[in-house]
């Protein structure tokens, strides 16, 4: 699904062969995770065990240089990447590809401020590098570029609606000041003295209420004065929360509607253009009778090719076998292209047949055991163990850990494991292993029994068999009662193989399974931010200019529904410090308010609703075909984005394709 | 567009008539709220000024027998409304129809309770009939009858959305109890102190968390011990709000995505039925031919009936002009319908002409003043005025009442009042007072312009000029620092006038304004809901047993984002008991639990996604139209629903209609 607009000449395509072998693009990922990766041990980090500053230790602080040098490593890796990227385009095409030129401006601004900061020894304070990092993970992925450009073209929109937000959020809060001015009377003013004293006052308070975080706190004083107070906060959250929010919502998923299917068919756009463009290629190495008004390819030719060329066994496979059935000698375009459609095919994964048992006992057996009903069996079983285990944590709850008795959940789960193996056990035998472990159910399902058999018998080696009152005292790695909860988790865990059994439940659950696939180039996005606002926010609120504001401002913020757990793991430690310094928060207050109300729109508002468009977009698609056609049930396909839209797509037409492929910059037809 | 299954003989036509006159609906609508509006007396009413209970005065009480004989009133009135409307619909369909016998069994059970409660003189604790009040305001709106239909098709899905949140909530309880253990350290276990004592306390905390109000809180005690124990509380929340709350999201647009489209073309098929059977009616009354194949029906006899019909004056002007058009003398059912397609048609409201001047002078006027920059110039000197009460609010801020000077701001307003005087005179001089007056904005600005002159020569009368110093006494209604106040409260209100001349903001205002008008039946079920829920409150936590647990719980769930303002604000008064009562509070804890999740899922979840469904609906088919075609500027159509989907909606056939007449109880056609 690549783009072809790159060199052809044999050195280039062997350079092009090796940089997209799968060993260069690891080395690149790896590159990638290692230099984003740096953030956790360099300076200013905090991570440690505990995040409560009493108890936890000093972070490791590595020497000056170690992580310095890790980071040219990097850059190097990075310098070669984008060598040979520059140089397989060509150097018309790079003038013209902006990501090449923003890539290589990047890498030079890093290597300055890397000198820079040699040069000061690791003392200074501002490094630009660690904000720009993010961008290498950005330019790797075209997926992410390619959100990101449509994400572009709905900003326009979007600030539209946020201008009216803003229009909104003013416009009361003038409404506000002005209703909740200073009375005479100084004892009936809360709602002035707490909310209201001075325009940013108001304004914070407003744009908190907007993300529903002090919701009744802010009224109560108003409203304890004179209930039609009320009026006015309604208004302002109906209007505000309800409409104009939402309204962001409708936008984004308008623009997004169409933005699965136009991917893709740009993909299949690029596959079909490659192929035409080898169709094109082989036809012109054979020298064409000047009476042809159409190119064709030699058959043998062909397989010739095929044999050198890297693809999946199967494809190739499938290829050549319908290359014999075709038995003629030249294939047209049409032809080579319908060739090629095996690609687009998925595999049909057939289960592999049970084994055929010779006695009449083991047919039975087998029948038995290989029944859907046996699976139900299994899932009431795994049901009661559920329901064994809450019972005795009810029971538990209010008990002291000294008189709590082991020795019934012990002997529950002892018994209830023996019956996964066993039940794992007869599945086998009548299955056969191949098509056991064929069924992703059942590799969950056996996976999960070996854990726990493992676990119960570490336990009976170390602490002996249970009997009543068996409350053995701590030995070795793990006490008794940490292996039983354990045990127990995987327990609960293990209950999850019902889902596939419940129809809607596991419609919900594929949808989800797809749009986490289509979710990564938005996750990658969303890290990316994460990744500069974290940087910019140790930068800009380090140590001991934290105050006591932004930890108001952190917890109200994680009122909202959203984003700020990880930038709060991320503070946690630092805001803690901020009792400590409460005088020097007057400057930096400011700037904690416009970085936080940044952060909460783009994470809570932005990203928030371009997950709610894409869930849209996928469920209504699924949920349309589901009732369109009853999904096969004996075949599993391989579900991938293309198969999802294949009735939609649109075939390119063969000008568009001849017309894209003379534009080509290294390829040189000869007609 | 009502349905025509009533009687058809003349008597019960007249009655027919007489009970959809607008006064017989006026007195119905006029009870319906009579009675609702009983709540707001009656006995456990709180409704007082101040919802503080250490200042308000105890709340009217009305004496026994004043609301019970008001509420009589309003029985009979149901009474005579549910008889005619059973006579009218005929016996066999009145067995069909379970609105109608529920009608009937909700005025028993309400008059029952009524001489319940007289005989008991109205000490009894227990009065069903209030929590059945809603449904007058339920049956009595087709709309909203459709819309609870269409809603009770959603619920099997938004069924196992919900049971998949169980799932997942029941799932994730149960690793909480077994992760947060009580350990035999008794210091480091205050997560389970807190929030994982047992399992309803688990599980009140899991749903809380789900609601998001307890967000970091419930996370800090385990965050702190270590770090890794946040990625339990992400993957919850993670799962469950991001994922499984916008699948219901999904789910519901995906059932709402025709609702609209659905309903407008039953109502289209319901208005083309009744003209096709007074066609019917009319062709045969006359002796037709006994070799007609078509029936036909007399002009002049249409034009008698015509004559005595009430409907819209424009649509029968339009209908007698194209009949004297036509000039035929008979019509077929096809030129009969489409002669009534009239009524389809809106009114397309043309403005009134300017009014020709003679002078050249004021022809010159005219054009000054009538052309759009002088509007903008207008939006200018708005915003002009907005900037200056904001600055002076700004700085008056700090200031102690006493210190505060009136006169610049009272000389501001006074100058730019005088600007708005002069620009609505010299508007209606250019236009004319009548085309002035035909655009909506122009009256929203005459009517804000003429309220602030006479506000201002209040001012003026009662406190004299604005001079330096200018802080008098206060004298009469309002202090000075009131009207001024109110003065640029109005100011800011008027601002708004600059919203139809942005494009954008125009669209999105037009676009909540129909949403509006289709959510009326919405809110009328919510309003239905709201009014169960409070008075069953009411009922329950009446008093004494208000506990500070109820207090906890609602101040946790305002936090949510909607809906819970309202019954807030009807609880507010008794919720602050509490402190009083703290002893007994186990019994009712549970109820109060349950009686607020149930309130959360359908006001928050449920009605909040089906708010959401609507306005995607709304908002992506008006995107789409807008994209279609540019809107004529000039000519502005009054938007109805009809008219947004004119272009998809589908004619029904004739055989369709007639099928459908010949399925009509009390209409016996010749044929």
């Amino acid at each position: 699904y690549r783009s072809i607009n790159h060199r052809v000449d044999s050195k280039s395509l062997w350079l092009y062969r090796w940089y997209y072998s799968r060993t260069c693009q690891w080395i690149l990922s790896l590159t990638i995770t290692v230099i984003l990766a740096l953030a956790f041990i360099e300076k200013p980090s905090s991570l440690t065990v505990t995040s409560d500053v009493r108890y936890r230790l000093p972070a490791w602080n590595p020497p000056c240089g170690l992580t310095e040098s890790i980071e040219l490593l990097c850059f190097l890796v990075f310098m070669v990447d984008v060598s040979v990227k520059s140089y397989l385009v060509g150097w018309e095409e790079f003038w013209k590809n902006k990501w090449l030129m923003a890539y290589i401006l990047t890498l030079i601004v890093s290597l300055t401020d890397w000198i820079v900061s040699l040069s000061f020894l690791c003392t200074e304070d501002v490094r630009v590098r660690r904000i720009l990092r993010p961008f290498f993970l950005l330019q790797n992925s075209s997926m992410m570029k390619k959100t990101l450009k449509s994400i572009n073209s709905t900003l326009p929109e979007m600030a539209s609606v946020v201008l009216l937000l803003a229009v909104h959020l003013s416009l009361f809060t003038m409404f506000a000041m002005l209703l909740f001015a200073r009375t005479k009377d100084g004892q009936q003013d809360k709602e002035w003295m707490v909310y209201f004293r001075n325009l940013p006052d108001s304004l914070t308070s407003l744009l908190v209420l907007l993300t529903t975080a002090n919701n009744p706190d802010v009224m109560i004083p108003a409203y304890s004065k004179n209930r039609a107070y009320s009026i006015f906060f309604i208004l302002f959250t109906v209007l505000g929360n309800l409409f104009l929010m939402n309204l962001l919502t409708a936008i984004i998923y308008n623009q997004f509607r169409g933005y699965l299917l136009k991917s893709v068919q740009s993909s299949l756009f690029r596959r079909r253009l490659g192929i035409r463009a080898a169709f094109e290629v082989l036809s012109s190495l054979k020298e064409a009778p000047a009476n042809a008004q159409q190119s064709y390819v030699d058959v043998g030719a062909l397989q010739q090719v095929l044999q050198k060329v890297e693809m999946d066994s199967r494809c190739k496979q499938a290829i050549t076998r319908s290359l014999k059935v075709c038995s003629c000698d030249q294939l047209s375009a049409a032809q080579f292209q319908k060739l090629f459609e095996e690609l687009d095919k998925d595999a049909i994964r057939q289960h592999p047949p049970s084994p055929d048992y010779q006695s009449r006992f083991m047919q039975k057996m087998q029948f038995a055991f290989g029944h859907p009903y046996f699976g139900y069996l299994g899932n009431v079983v795994a049901l009661a163990n559920i329901v064994s285990i809450c019972v005795v944590l009810v029971m538990d709850a209010d008990k002291q850990p000294s008189e709590r008795d082991d020795f019934f959940l012990g002997a529950i789960n002892c018994f209830f494991i023996l019956y996964y193996l066993l039940e794992m056990l007869l599945k086998i035998l009548a299955m056969g292993l191949k098509r056991y472990l064929s069924y992703p159910s059942n590799r969950f399902d056996g996976l999960l029994t070996v854990i726990l058999l493992v676990l119960e018998i570490a336990t009976f080696a170390v602490y002996g068999f249970p009997h009543p009152g068996w409350r053995p005292e701590f030995i070795g790695l793990l006490s008794l009662w940490d292996m039983v909860r354990l045990v127990n988790m995987l327990i609960v865990f293990r209950f999850l193989r019902i889902i596939p059994n419940m129809k809607f439940m596991a419609l919900v659950v594929t949808t989800l399974l797809d749009l986490v696939k289509n979710l990564r180039a938005f996750a990658g996005i969303l890290v990316v931010v994460f990744y500069a606002f974290a940087i910019t926010g140790i930068m800009l609120f380090k140590g001991a200019v934290i105050s006591m504001y932004i930890k108001k401002v952190v917890v109200l913020s994680f009122k909202e529904k959203c984003g700020f757990m990880g930038l709060f793991c991320y503070f946690q430690a630092d805001v803690t410090y901020c009792l400590l310094y409460l005088l020097s928060l007057n400057l930096i207050c400011r700037w904690a308010k416009i970085y936080f109300v940044a952060w909460w729109l783009i994470s809570s508002v932005i990203w928030v609703n371009l997950f709610v468009a894409l869930l849209l977009e996928n469920f209504i698609h699924k949920w349309d075909r589901r009732c369109h056609r009853e999904p096969l049930s004996d075949i599993e396909y391989q579900r991938t984005v293309e198969l999802m839209f294949r009735d939609v797509l649109e075939e390119p037409t063969e000008e568009e394709l001849m017309e894209k492929l003379h534009q080509h910059p290294h390829l040189q037809l000869c007609r």
